[in-house]
Parts: structure tokens; C-alpha cells; sequence
């Protein structure tokens, strides 16, 4: 990989969420603390490209995670510039490119919902072919570790409800951790996370609280990650995904809980769980 | 409304979820169900439409309320057949047009996710400008008891989690309830069995596990929907756009809890809450 020179970026993200008043099952009014939700257009030397809901707790990671998952750049030294500016709801990417023309690129783009609407599916299932991930061996107890690391995350989702959160994770530390009102937000900002700082997603674990869906799998085999953790359930096109992938797959992952549904062998079950 | 001419329709719904093998924290071997997912291309006149992501538990119901939420047709009668085929993975909807052109509708087409990704977000702000919703009283007692009632349905969540449940209400009583992997589709197979029936969205509460963001209020608003209650939170934006309709929004209704974010008039607090 060739020297990364990172892009000229804004810092322009914003607070978590707002209060606002509520009337509770008492008929008492109560300050109650609701997600923030804007509008974020990306528009790539000039061409409009899509428009996003988001937090916008990281508007910039989530601009370039974006365009990296949905194959418009390779190496991060071909972008220039990225200016989120929240007056006009728009973020200028500006590239190395002279003349850079994107309607392939428009014409190709997946709309990974997550909500499953709108997938051009066949062309993810197709990328997915030519993927392997190299497995990564994890102990119980790491994962145990890992997951009261990530309680003390998930602030928003405490506080506000409404969102996901999602984790990039080295063993048992957090490397990376954010939530916005969509899933699929909060996977690209954090593979704009990736890209910016020239991570690779072998030894990584990626934990969501979001469902195990198949465009999810696919992502994260995209990124290369080896373990895929979610405190909620899989579906069984994610596992089949998973399989395909050789993605270690763990759903159901809250307390001492969880289930491994893909490379189980991947996993050392060294805790006696005799008493829990 | 003239009468209602209703297509014919395939009944391919798809059971809901099928048993897997997962390892759990103590090593041992059990069996889970997972949810299916489904690829379904939708096909209107020959033309390719979209692909969703769907259980497939109502494939007709979504198709045909996804077309009407996107535009495509205002009455029922224009649609002829809707054919679902799992081995092609692939619905037919056969219109009563001739030389049928839908280019001008698949520009225009919303990409709503619910996963805030896509979103034509301009042109939704704009249709909210022309709905208002009357409002419908509602009392606390109608709601715990209504509550009630959902308990008994959610099973796939319970049973294999992965979903979303969404229900069209009345009072107390469920007229339909549907569970998919993406709440939009959810929402969409709601509309869909609206459609068929000439329901209309006055004197309706709909209810749904999902988040309520900017774009599931203003489908809820398309729908013409008067309360709108969810078990979980809202976003600012959420709330913004049910202000501006005039829907009343309750969120994190569960158990004996709820929060009234707009429209507290319209509810009667006819319960004694002391002892609770």
C-alpha cells in the first residue's frame, strides 16, 4: 500500500442528541433527550451523488466510508478535500481527479438498505465470490472482556433510543465506536475510519447491535473483517453469506450470552460456565 | 372511491423461519430458527422495478404497497396481476395499461431505508406540505388494552428475532399484523393490504417495534394515519415531521410506559397510575 496522505477534512460533527418535552403515562411533562436526525448530501467534484440521514456525529468518516463501500475511490490519495457544511445540508468532496466523470460508478451504486429495500442484489453476491477472510482464533474470556468494554458505549442508545451502535474491535479493546440512526450509517463511517487510517480487517472484530442481515455480512466482508459479533439475531441469508465468506458469525451476544453460528471452531470456550 | 376491483394474486407467502445449528457459551450444540430472507424483483408491465430483501410472509402485499407508496398507481383497478415466482425469485404485476411507461416514476423513485441511506429526502419534505391528518382521541385505557393485544403476536421476534413487527389498529383490535426483516417492508405490506381493502387511514393506529425516524413518519402520513405509536424512540426529525402533519406520536410504549412526543390532547389519561 502506497503512503497515505489523508485528505483535507472539516470537523464538523455534531452533538449527540437535543432535548424535548414529553408527556409521560402519568400526564406528567418530562424533558426527554430525542436523536438528532439531518439530511447530508455528498456531491463529489460538483456531481451530486446521494443523500443521507445521519446523526452527524462523524459526517466526514461516514462521506468517505460511503464512497469507498460503494467502489467509487481505491486509495484514499485520490481525494482531496472533504467540507461538510450543515447550512446547505451538503458535503464537497473534491478529487485528484481532472474531469473525474461517475455516472458508472452512479449506475452500479447498491443502495444497501439494511431495511431491504432497494438492493441491487445480485452484484453483492457476486463481490462476494471473490472474498476469503482469514480466520481468527478468540478466546471466550476475550470476548467477555470485549463486551463490557462496549457497555460503557452505547450512550446515545442508553440515553435517546433510536439508533445503532457499531464497534471496530482489536481483541478485547474498542478501536473505534459510533452509532447514527441507520446501521448501514454507522458501518461506513467506520469503514472511512478504516480507509483514513490504512486499516486492514484481518484480526479485526466488528460488533453491531444491529441485525445480522445479509447486506450486513456482505459489508463486513467487504472489509475484510474475521469475526462479526451483534447483540440481536441473525437472519439465514446472513449466515448462508457468512458461510460463503468464512466469516466467524456470532448473534445474541448480551451478558454471558451468546451463539455461534459460523466458525465455531474459530472460538476457545476456556471459561467454566458451571455456576452461570 | 369507485369500487374496488381487486387483482388476482398468487398466495406465495413463505413460512417464517427455519431451524439452524448454533453453538452456544457453554460449548453445547442447539437448534435455532432464523428468519428467512428473500431476494424479490419486482417486474411491473416487463419492466424491472427494484429488488427487496423480504421473510416473504405477504410477497403480494408488498408489492402492491410498495408500488402505491412509491407512486407507480392511485387505484387498485389499474393493476390486472400480481404473480410471485420463489424459483425466479420474481413478481409480475401485470397492468390494465397499455404500452405502460414507468421512466418518469423510476426517477422519481424514493429510496425510503429507514437505515437513512438514499433518500430522495427533498421531494418526501415536499408531499408532507399538502397532508394534514385529523386527529382521533384515544384513550390511555384503549392503549394499555391494544397493548395487550400486540403481546400476543411479535412471534418471530421472540421466537427468531431479526425483524420488525408492524400492526394496523383499530382501538384495541388488530386488523393486520406483519413482520419483516426490514420495517419498511413491513410498513409497505401494510399499505398494500390498505390498498386492496379501500382502507383508509382516519380512525387507525399503527403500531411498530421499529424507530421513528423522519421517513417511517412521513410514510405513516402518506398513509393518512392519525397516531402512530412505536416501543421505541423517536428522532428530532421524526418528531418535526408528525408536528407538521399532525400526527400524534407516542414512542417507548411498553409494559404500562409510554412517552406522548406530540398530540398529548388527543389522549385521555383515564387511568389511576398511583399504585403503578
Amino acid at each position: 500500500m502506497s503512503k497515505i496522505k489523508k485528505p483535507e477534512m472539516t470537523d464538523a460533527g455534531l452533538g449527540f442528541s437535543k432535548p424535548a418535552i414529553a408527556i409521560d403515562e402519568r400526564g406528567n411533562s418530562r424533558q426527554v433527550e430525542l436523536v438528532g436526525e439531518r439530511a447530508l448530501t455528498i456531491y463529489v467534484d460538483k456531481q451530486e451523488i446521494v443523500t443521507l440521514m445521519t446523526m452527524g456525529t462523524h459526517p466526514e468518516l461516514l462521506t468517505l466510508g460511503y464512497l469507498k463501500n460503494q467502489g467509487f475511490f481505491e486509495h484514499i490519495n485520490e481525494i482531496k478535500l472533504v467540507q461538510v457544511d450543515w447550512e446547505t445540508e451538503a458535503v464537497a468532496v473534491v478529487t485528484n481527479h481532472e474531469n473525474s466523470d461517475f455516472s458508472e460508478q452512479m449506475k452500479q451504486r447498491t443502495v444497501t438498505t439494511g431495511c431491504g429495500q432497494g438492493t441491487v442484489f445480485g452484484r453483492l453476491v457476486d463481490k462476494l465470490k471473490n472474498i476469503t477472510i482469514s480466520p481468527l482464533n478468540f478466546k471466550q474470556s476475550t470476548l467477555y472482556a470485549l463486551l463490557d468494554s462496549l457497555k460503557a458505549h452505547n450512550e446515545v442508545y442508553k440515553k435517546a433510543g433510536a439508533v445503532h451502535g457499531c464497534a471496530l474491535c482489536t481483541a478485547s479493546e474498542i478501536d473505534f465506536f459510533i452509532e447514527d440512526v441507520g446501521r448501514h450509517n454507522a458501518v461506513d463511517a467506520i469503514a472511512g475510519y478504516m480507509w483514513i487510517n490504512g486499516l486492514a480487517g484481518e484480526n479485526k472484530i466488528f460488533y453491531t447491535t444491529g441485525r445480522l442481515t445479509s447486506e450486513m455480512v456482505i459489508k463486513i466482508a467487504q472489509m475484510g473483517i474475521s469475526i462479526l459479533l451483534s447483540r440481536s439475531g441473525a437472519t439465514q441469508m446472513g449466515l448462508d453469506m457468512a458461510k460463503q465468506a468464512g466469516i466467524t458469525l456470532i448473534s445474541r451476544a448480551r451478558g454471558k450470552h451468546f451463539m455461534v453460528l459460523n466458525g465455531a471452531r474459530n472460538i476457545k470456550f476456556n471459561m467454566d460456565m458451571t455456576y452461570n
